[in-house]
């Protein structure tokens, strides 16, 4: 089996999140749903609605990971410039989507106006996935997938087409360690010069009277995962494991 | 007054982050408490725990921003190499603080070891600012502010260096309003075309019975922002304002 796995790179469009009027849900979100499809997220990145940060930033991203997503500065007021940005980053024009103005006419009829119809502009070139709804519907760009920065339509439109991006599972195990990083440093490095392509985590707590250290042992290799994570618990201080978590 | 504002970059270092396993909360805290003094962030990055990542996007942020925080990385085991990403990036070596040594070894007395050591190490040339315990130290090298990731710590150390970073207020005002993005576009660009130095942001929300847009209104003069405010509350259709917020 292959431990490689497809790599990704969120891009974060938003004032309001830089600015701290907005707490980011959606970077994890899609991290958790990546990580449970086996894709391996490699970099989240926040920026400003700028039309140049944004071109350049996803285009960087396009080059370096399998798949970008991007979420926010999707709509039809001053501050929505996403299409725009990743228009100007491929060096394309943005355009009216014939399907998205179908829809959008559709929908407002009389009431349709500029500020509306600034919902079907795409960067040239772009797909839409996804059938049916104006809420279903997902703007693809070469590798990258653009996702509007309300959460609710965010999930609803990954959910359509999270599928086409499944890969071999990741494996994990975790231990829950009474002792400190200071005693579990040699365990953990002893443990990775024997399995050296181990995913292996320590994560302190603080102020928890159950257990002071969270490891986390992941591969793409169900067995390799498994003889590791024993390895681990033979190695542990007698008394020293508070709680397992296999999966 | 100055509407220049000092700017911040934040650099969250964690393969926890990127794999879905830790929802980050340190980019949300350090983006309102700069905000609340006045520092402009300009972008987020989360990256995993590699040397060479973090001492190329440290070093990149180091001369793009005024001030620059990481969070994450800092401990003694094999995953904590965020001191000696930074030491890479800026090209120097690592060495162990004294005044860190004296108190580990104070500290842990006799059960001092190689892993506890660690947490010792910085980049040559940096600075240890803050008095006293080992928690309410802040490790700065140049501009770079270099903070654990466990959220507790980091709120104690922050707070310890917060006071040096407070520049001029942000002024802000925000307007919760009935009508969607769709009429309110005109009115937002013609309020951007007088008030072209607004920083005006515009955020529907759906599935929220009593009001569809959140619009807000921010400058470091405050009474341009008034002015501006002033001017939309006129401008928008009777009936439309659900409730406003001044600060």
């Amino acid at each position: 089996m292959s431990s490689i796995s497809k790599t990704a790179g969120i891009v974060i469009i938003g004032n309001e999140v830089l600015s701290g009027k907005t707490q980011d849900t959606n970077s994890y979100f899609l991290c958790t749903e990546l990580r449970a499809l086996g894709v391996e997220v490699c970099r989240v990145s926040v920026i400003p609605d700028e039309i140049e940060l944004i071109g350049k930033e996803v285009v960087s991203f396009s080059r370096a990971f399998d798949l970008v997503f991007t979420t926010g500065g999707v709509g039809p007021t001053h501050d929505d410039v996403t299409m725009a940005g990743i228009a100007h980053g491929f060096g394309v024009k943005v355009i009216r989507h014939p399907e998205l103005e179908r829809r959008l006419r559709q929908r407002h009829g009389a009431n349709i106006n500029e500020a509306r119809l600034r919902m079907a502009e795409v960067p040239e070139g772009a797909e839409l996935l996804g059938e049916g709804s104006l809420y279903s519907s997902v703007v693809k760009m070469r590798n990258v997938y653009i996702f509007p920065g309300i959460p609710k339509i965010l999930h609803e439109r990954f959910a359509a087409v999270k599928e086409s991006f499944r890969e071999a599972p990741f494996h994990l195990r975790v231990v829950y360690v009474k002792e400190g990083e200071g005693t579990l440093a040699s365990i953990l490095n002893e443990l990775l010069a024997r399995y050296p392509k181990l995913l292996l985590g320590s994560y302190p707590v603080i102020d928890n009277p159950e257990y002071k250290v969270k490891v986390t042992l992941e591969s793409k290799d169900a067995e390799y995962c498994r003889q590791a994570f024993s390895t681990l618990l033979s190695a542990l201080p007698k008394g020293a494991i508070h709680r397992i978590e296999e999966s």
